[in-house]
């Protein structure tokens, strides 16, 4: 790959000339996947997952929408009212594709959808299919609630990703009309209005846009729409649910619709990446620190409501309604990629981490054509991945992710190569002394933790490799091989690599001991059970794997369960764990609530199995839980 | 009290002349309660409640919706589009209230809300103040949605109550015109439409219009409408949430929204009670089975989810999350009672009266003046009550509920007479044999389970009083000593007392032993948790009897706790149980999921108070929760 493509391929977020960005991504195409846990996702989302996608937007009206508001098709408006953003959506998802890999066939869709869409433009820049004819003197009339602003941020966002990976302007021409008329409309300036959209996106796409074609308008005018919230005039209602109830620096709780929440502050940390706002950055850790330490699932899912799919209070995260919709999980990786890039700190690569395997591809069906909307974490058997949706921002939000996935590998920054996640890859990278290195992985992380490097320099001047030592292995237990000399690593942290010379070759171990972890006792549905965890991936008991055995009635003892590894091909490859448990008969009939010590004392010993998490609902529907019951 | 006027002031459901009934009810002022537990919340809601609903009434423009619709006042329609039916729910509430005791005032606040409905029917009979003038076009042009037929069914309910009590009919003449109108317009005849409500509640108000002006054609109305679910064509578009999935005779499961579920299965059982309906009955059998097993809070609330305010799947029985709404728990009771009525069976009496003390006056302030309209069965301690809702279906629904309380203690039957509910009161009823029977009971239940029955009969002819044992005491534990002689009674099931000669004394002795119950393994929130129960009320921890103890840190040891009585004037006047646990202490700032054997091995010993579920919130906000963690 030469440098000049390099270029062409920009990252997934340019932070090239961000001010405030400790470590800047690397680009979608200059690393490739070699093997490994993502080879299968990767091809899966390219060949079936994308091509199918365009396939529904086109059967359920999506691409009408634009037809008809372009005129070249008459027929009523299709679906609901925000569906535009599903097929900008998807075309982001197969512009990074064509990053990777520049596919005919995805182009030529790519092409044609932009050539339904750039039609339907108006000739004030205005854009959103919905808004049009009989609804046109209602644009931008009720912000809170019809999404205008985050369709736009979609489409830009869209733009942006088919630029980088193709260099066509066609797309990228459309994004800066419509955000010219937003700029227009928009605005402290004499003649503007206040504006944000009660769902949020169109910030970040702002910021982002800003960065593409090098125009602080949109910056200031994504500043403009985040100081809009929770400030008089109230552009939306001062809804706590669309996170307007407090000035954005002064919120400090993850609260509301969750996917909102998330890309508000996507777009808050993309700002803080381009000018200093310590206000915001102060609210952006507040807000860090309440998700973590209350109100995130285990699986790193978010939002445990099902009414508003939202946020629920401190602790309340029940296993069986959780909603951890697929887009709020996705949102958080965005995120955490991005306050990782402006702070440098493992913590935020060690949750996007978890998120993407736990609660992302969780959303997923193996083959790459089924998908979750929620993602709970018990189920009896009924909760199955489905084709497509009404609403379907999920779909097109996976394959985007799972598209730009090699752009999540790698930083650079001023002191070396920060590697984030551990993958069987290839990647040509330029540190900021200006020498080009090939870093290749050999491994089958997460089956194992032995990840094999090396590094080649064409300088052979000196420079690091920080490689990340994630937050679960055990303190003391990560070793990093350097030249034959191994060294025991901090977890939770970036090991540095020294590289010398042309050629430099590291081993990195980190243990994938089982986990048996337990939550807080303020989380109600956690309380005596527990969870297991093996490396980066959560795992959980699917009905598929035991038998007859009634899994609600089944006990583990911690620390004596001896779990070890069944089979090495459970469903997504991964290995399957089991372990000794106790089944506890039905002794008779009892009510629903009866005295404690009229419990059945018959209990009988039993093996346990356990796959991956992300792997479940793969097959015979039928009961599945994260969290056992322990004794 | 004279014959004539038992006649006048009629039961809650009469079922004098109802083909299958089982037993039939006695008349709301046939009952005065004397003492004891109720003799307060009676007086509040005649003095505090039913006035103070009123003006709400009033303030929020429901009395003035009528108003608008009669010409008297020019305003816009105010509030939610089934509004009028809080009004007839309130004057209900009032009319049972004049049945007990004819208060000038509350029978003035009646004529006048009366006085606002009537000139606001129509020429044709209809009535909703909702669809004037300009939507008078879409009358019952949205069945699914827009509670019509729910208004008319509150105003016929409300109509029959105020007839029975009062022997006016200024309000039934327009409840019957109103059902004359809906006659006209649905029905199986050619000229009519098939049709019912999406909020069920006409079905059982036009079996008892049925009833009360001896009109079979109402009685066929509401078979017509049951008949009409689940069928084609399709009048609420097939939708399990309104129980319009499958026929009725083949429904099994709870499902949907609570109220509407329950309210269906009242109109159902009335439906039963009138004429041969085996396979309703089956429905109702198998549905009740299913709430009793797996979808029921241990509290007798019902409905588990907040979307949709509707039943959850098996087991789904959140503590936090409990939507518990106080309408469906009352639709419960009357669904039990008419389920008693037809069957006789005392598991319908003991879920009555078990939902009534732990789910139906949990909705209440102790000083009748706010509001539950969740009852969740635990809370960080924002949950509060309201002293009224924009949706205001609760308060005025527990206001009818306890004006109606002494219809509920007794019922008559061929073999004798029913004591369903225990309560400080003297009744005067006529046996099947025409003797004049007045029953008094001494009692302080349920602070104790000792009640003194006299019984003294006009006639002194051979009758027998069955006196219901709750299926909660254990077997063999309920003693009954008639003229000296003491019988152990077995429990869950009515014991006959013989009455015999002028006078009759007896003495029912049940204990009231404290109970630690646990829940199936199937209720993930209940796991490893116990709830404590005395007699028929359901027990909770509140912060304000636990100092600073943390709740969810705290560990009880079935068996050992050693429950005693604390106090034995804890809120709501019943005794405060004290036991002995341990708090578990934080032994610094763990992760919110952590290695299960990073515990903190630190626990301290330490008492933890409860006080009746019912009584809760009516203190300084804090955590509560009903299912304490076991160890």
């Amino acid at each position: 790959m030469t440098k000049s493509s390099l270029e062409r391929f920009a990252p997934v977020l340019n932070l090239q000339h961000s001010a405030r960005a400790r470590m800047r991504p690397v680009s979608v195409s200059a690393v490739e996947i070699s093997g490994g846990f993502w080879a299968e996702p990767l091809r899966i989302n390219r060949e079936i997952t994308i091509p199918g996608q365009y396939r529904h937007l086109e059967t359920t009206g999506r691409l009408d929408n634009f037809r008809r508001a372009s005129g070249r098709k008459q027929c009523d408006f299709q679906g609901i009212f925000f569906n535009d953003s599903d097929v900008y959506k998807w075309l982001e998802a197969a512009a990074w594709a064509l990053a990777s890999d520049r596919d005919p066939e995805i182009e030529a869709m790519a092409d044609a959808a932009i050539d339904e869409i750039a039609p339907a433009q108006q000739a004030d820049g205005y854009l959103n299919t919905y808004y049009m004819f009989e609804r046109a003197e209602q644009r931008f009339s009720n912000l809170a609630v019809m999404h205008e602003l985050y369709c736009a941020g979609h489409l830009i966002q869209a733009a942006v990703a088919h630029h980088r990976a193709t260099g066509k302007r066609s797309l990228l021409d459309v994004a800066v009309r419509l955000a010219d008329h937003i700029d227009r409309t928009f605005g402290p300036e004499p003649g503007k209005r206040p504006g944000a959209c009660g769902h949020e996106e169109a910030e970040m796409a702002l910021v982002e846009l800003a960065r593409e074609v090098e125009e602080p308008r949109y910056l200031a005018l994504a500043d403009f729409m985040v100081a809009c919230r929770g400030r008089e005039p109230r552009v939306l209602d001062g809804k706590e649910y669309l996170q307007d109830h407090l000035p954005v620096a002064r919120q400090f709780e993850m609260t509301g619709h969750a996917v909102r929440q998330l890309y508000l502050l996507c777009g808050v940390a993309d700002l803080a990446l381009e000018g200093e706002q310590p206000d915001l950055e102060h609210a952006l850790q507040a807000i860090w620190n309440n998700f973590t330490e209350r109100r995130i699932y285990i699986t790193g899912g978010a939002g445990s409501r099902y009414e508003g799919e939202a946020f629920g209070g401190d602790y309340e995260l029940p296993s069986d309604r959780a909603y951890a919709e697929t887009c709020a999980a996705i949102a958080s990786v965005m995120w955490n990629w991005r306050m990782l890039q402006l702070t440098g700190e493992a913590r935020f690569a060690d949750l996007l981490e978890w998120t993407l395997y736990n609660a992302v591809i969780s959303g997923w069906s193996l083959d790459g054509s089924r998908y979750f909307y929620e993602n709970p974490l018990s189920d009896s058997g009924k909760h199955r991945r489905s084709e497509w949706f009404g609403c379907a921002c999920c779909p097109p939000n996976l394959a985007r992710t799972i598209a730009s996935l090699t752009g999540y590998l790698y930083s650079v920054a001023d002191d070396g190569v920060y590697l984030h996640l551990y993958a069987a890859s290839t990647a040509h990278l330029q540190d900021s002394r200006g020498s080009q290195l090939t870093i290749r992985q050999q491994t089958d992380y997460p089956r194992s933790g032995r990840i094999q490097i090396t590094v080649e320099s064409d300088s052979g001047l000196d420079s690091t490799l920080w490689v990340r030592i994630p937050g679960w292995v055990g303190e003391g237990a990560a070793r990093v091989t350097v030249a034959g000399a191994e060294t025991t690593a901090m977890s939770g942290a970036y090991f540095p690599i020294a590289i010398r010379g042309k050629l430099t070759e590291a081993v990195v171990d980190l243990p994938m001991a089982v986990q048996e972890l337990e939550a807080g006792p303020e989380v109600a549905s956690c309380w005596q059970r527990i969870a297991l965890t093996r490396g980066p991936l959560v795992y959980c008991f699917e009905q598929a794997d035991n038998g007859t055995l009634d899994l609600a009635r089944c006990t583990v003892q911690p620390g004596v369960a001896n779990w070890r590894i069944a089979t090495d091909d459970a469903p997504g490859g991964q290995v399957m764990l089991e372990g000794d448990a106790e089944v506890q008969s039905e002794a008779g009939k009892l009510p629903l609530y009866h005295p404690w010590d009229s419990r059945a004392p018959t209990k009988s010993s039993c093996s346990l199995r356990a796959i991956p998490y992300y792997a479940w609902a793969n097959r015979d529907p039928g009961p599945m839980l994260v969290w056992v019951a322990a004794r």
